[in-house]
């Protein structure tokens, strides 16, 4: 399939988004502003992206809390999908799909480092590498697979249930022959999990004792948990897993800031009484396995095995908009800011 | 080799050790009362155990507040070493040396489901068999090779540095070329830990800063903890790995109770960006595996490879004492009380 962007123009200047100022925890609107630069021609090595679709991830606060990942005054780190307008770079060609740190901007210099996939033939419609295909979808196809492989008829609790990871996390967890119960915010995306997401029971987190929840939603205990939120949340999971259950800690989301360091129940006779085994997974310690994820997973996606939702809004002017609405939950699916047109 | 123990003869009465009112928290003196009762020959498929050491185990604080595993007026219950006087199990005979649960009492009436070992031909000293190749050298055996094995050049931090079983895990780390570093609560203890049981280095946790020390200990970070105690040695303990450790959870006596759940730093997102796995081991999952651990632990023994330490005191009236001092920490080495020549 041809993208049809090889034809793309370079105008005259990159619009980037850049942080401002130093986020006290949660990143505002109000941390970044709008700025226009020059475009930089590539040097030996590196290629110019015209990105398309801009990202907005959860991880995106510890990167801009973070000053040798986001400085002041320099484009929002970020993930992005775009198309290579300039390569002096001999593996990658004008016109080739990337996806990879470009950040929040019309155009980046990149090099190899920068990318997460390179997709000269795109298979799967584009959005979808920036989400199912992208480094959420890998993260639950490798954290799943590497620390807590479901096996038919065990149970899994997955939190987040129907964001962009726990989502797919679902799904492959179904597919596997696993009771899947997802926990989440509100009614409509507990609809969503049900009917879109195999989920065979999800509940909201908020209404109600989680605990007896999760008693009465598996009498024997879970045998994988895969958390992408940590807090309240974990601690009732934790009581609620099985005997040599094992837990996936793959996000943090619910504990909006760690300085000061913030206290819970304590958990250790739990993980050693339960006999559990508790992993973190940090996905970018994984960027050499992204080509073999994306190829099994858009297999998936080709066989009508994997529901995946884009939120694609058009123009550089959503992208705070996105984040803000990322971070108040009140999103679905995978949210990205369309700039191709603009 | 005999254990010329044979012609033991039975005399009339069984004292023992009952559990007189639920302890609240840890087990007081005041909890127990010395009975005598009178002694059951067993049936068939059982047999009559004398015991000969008596073990005292910090285990035995969870079994006494289970009135499932120790109901009041009951004998405590314990782990021994003792010989077979009278067997109606045709696998076990007279004369057989035998570990397991047979409670702080003379005599025992036992079937193979009380069993931790059956030590027909004892190649070491008996009271060995309740320590270095008992429950606790058998755990830090099993624990350590399950979840965390050492390998050459790697660091291992171990709390309870000198006990029964993070002594034995000193020692099989060394021997597999990690670089191993204790925690423990005395000079005498870190003395004992470098001179005895080779460790590279100790320190008191309860002197000055226990993350400075642990930094200054190994400021690349620990690739593994082997850890006995929960609480806030293991909340410095977790911010002193490196990337991918993995953590033991073997013990928690560092908390006395846990009702009220007690609170602590939140964890969780340690575990995810330093991409730990924490594991807990629960000896009592893996009694199958009990002989061929022995064997292999009695190799080194033989061979000199183990130091191991015993504190055995003569007679039944020193139960309490030594429990006591186990939970005061002022024990060194396993504790056995022999009451063989009572």
């Amino acid at each position: 399939m041809s993208t049809g962007l090889t034809s793309f123009t370079t105008p005259g200047t990159n619009r980037q988004m850049i942080l401002a100022q130093r986020p006290q925890g949660t990143p505002r609107t109000t941390d970044f502003a709008l700025r226009e630069a020059a475009i930089v021609a590539p040097g030996d090595g590196a290629f110019l992206v015209r990105n398309l679709y801009l990202s907005a991830d959860p991880v995106q606060r510890g990167w801009a809390a973070n000053p040798a990942l986001t400085p002041i005054d320099a484009p929002m780190r970020a993930l992005a999908v775009g198309v290579v307008t300039d390569s002096r770079d001999s593996g990658i060609r004008t016109g080739d799909i990337v996806y990879g740190f470009f950040g929040w901007q019309d155009y980046a210099v990149a090099t190899r480092a920068d990318l997460l996939s390179h997709i000269p033939r795109p298979r799967a419609p584009l959005p979808a590498y920036a989400g199912v295909l992208g480094m959420p979808g890998v993260t639950a196809w490798l954290a799943l697979h590497d620390i807590a492989p479901p096996r038919e008829g065990q149970s899994i609790l997955v939190s987040t249930a129907a964001g962009t990871v726990g989502s797919v996390v679902g799904q492959i967890a179904r597919q596997a022959g696993a009771h899947v119960v997802g926990l989440t915010g509100s009614e409509d995306k507990i609809a969503r999990c049900i009917s879109h997401y195999g989920y065979h029971a999800a509940y909201n987190y908020k209404v109600g004792d989680l605990s007896a929840t999760l008693s009465a939603a598996r009498p024997e205990g879970f045998d994988i948990y895969f958390d992408n939120v940590g807090g309240a949340i974990l601690d009732n999971a934790i009581r609620a897993m099985a005997r040599f259950g094992r837990i996936v800690q793959c996000g943090t989301a619910a504990t909006p800031s760690w300085n000061p360091p913030p206290t819970g129940l304590r958990n250790e006779r739990e993980i050693l009484m339960r006999a559990l085994t508790w992993s973190g997974f940090v996905i970018f310690d994984h960027v050499d396995r992204f080509p073999a994820a994306i190829e099994r997973l858009t297999d998936m996606l080709l066989a009508g095995q994997l529901v995946h939702d884009e939120v694609i809004r058009p123009g550089m002017d959503h992208i705070l908009p996105t984040l803000e609405a990322l971070f108040a939950g009140t999103n679905s699916g995978k949210m990205l800011v369309y700039i191709g047109e603009d």
